[in-house]
């Protein structure tokens, strides 16, 4: 059976990792002349169930959402322990770190990637879905992440 | 007279830099399961007009895009002299370079950025158009790109 690859190329969200977030937060709400959004931390780790590189880790992230059209521009503070938030920021600095696409069943996907010789680097849980982020960028040049909602309508 | 700044938030274009824009088409292509696109060589310098941080360079970019979704995804692999897409490769490697915003007005837009302390890094035009890049990642942690095109309908 053939498959059908990550089935959707639709960019949904570009993550940006920045260092202060509020600071970052005034600047994009300044030059885009936005709201600005409020700031979200990401689920302690039990209830996220955190994994970086096959461990369980106590990353949490601050967030803020711009919406930029089909695009959600998601600013990321990384906070707490090991993360690819963390990696990201201490080996580029600021910058972009991910691209986003909004998938169906995260498993064959991934199974798909792995095929590819794309791995699982991160996952953790948020309300109502799951994140998936995978070590894309020797292949594609940037990290992918996966969201699934689990709702039957998303 | 207040300033409304860029006047848009929608997210046009996600620019990528790589070092081998052959090997990145095929792999985007296969993990995306769409059509490889035609690759298209920037123009030469004297149509180009090309300017890096002041100067004209004979700086050249092999492009090539796949739509995804609002976004088109822009794979730049550098050619010939500097420019903001060989440092980036040199400074950061492969990865996401900037974010582009399809606008009106490149002369108030840069008058209005350089006031947010934002400034010009690389102007250059194209057919039909022009682009410029601006030197934004301390504001905003990564480059923005505004693009113009000319004709009156676009």
């Amino acid at each position: 059976m053939e498959s059908q690859g990550i089935r959707t190329n639709v960019i949904c969200q570009v993550g940006l990792i920045v260092s202060d977030i509020e600071k970052s937060i005034e600047a994009y709400s300044q030059v885009f002349n936005m709201p600005k959004p409020d700031i979200v931390i990401t689920d302690p780790p039990e209830v996220a169930k955190t994994k970086y590189k096959g461990k369980p880790t106590d990353a949490r992230a601050k967030l803020a959402f711009f919406d930029m059209g089909q695009v959600s521009l998601e600013l990321i503070e990384p906070v707490g322990g090991p993360s690819t938030w963390r990696d990201f920021l201490e080996e580029h600095g600021e910058g972009v770190h991910h691209i986003a696409f909004r998938i169906k069943g995260t498993e064959q996907v991934v199974a798909f990637l792995e095929g590819k010789g794309i791995d699982v680097v991160q996952q953790g849980h948020y309300t109502g879905g799951m994140y998936t982020y995978l070590s894309s960028e020797p292949v594609l040049g940037t990290i992918l992440e996966l969201l699934e909602n689990f709702d039957r309508d998303a």
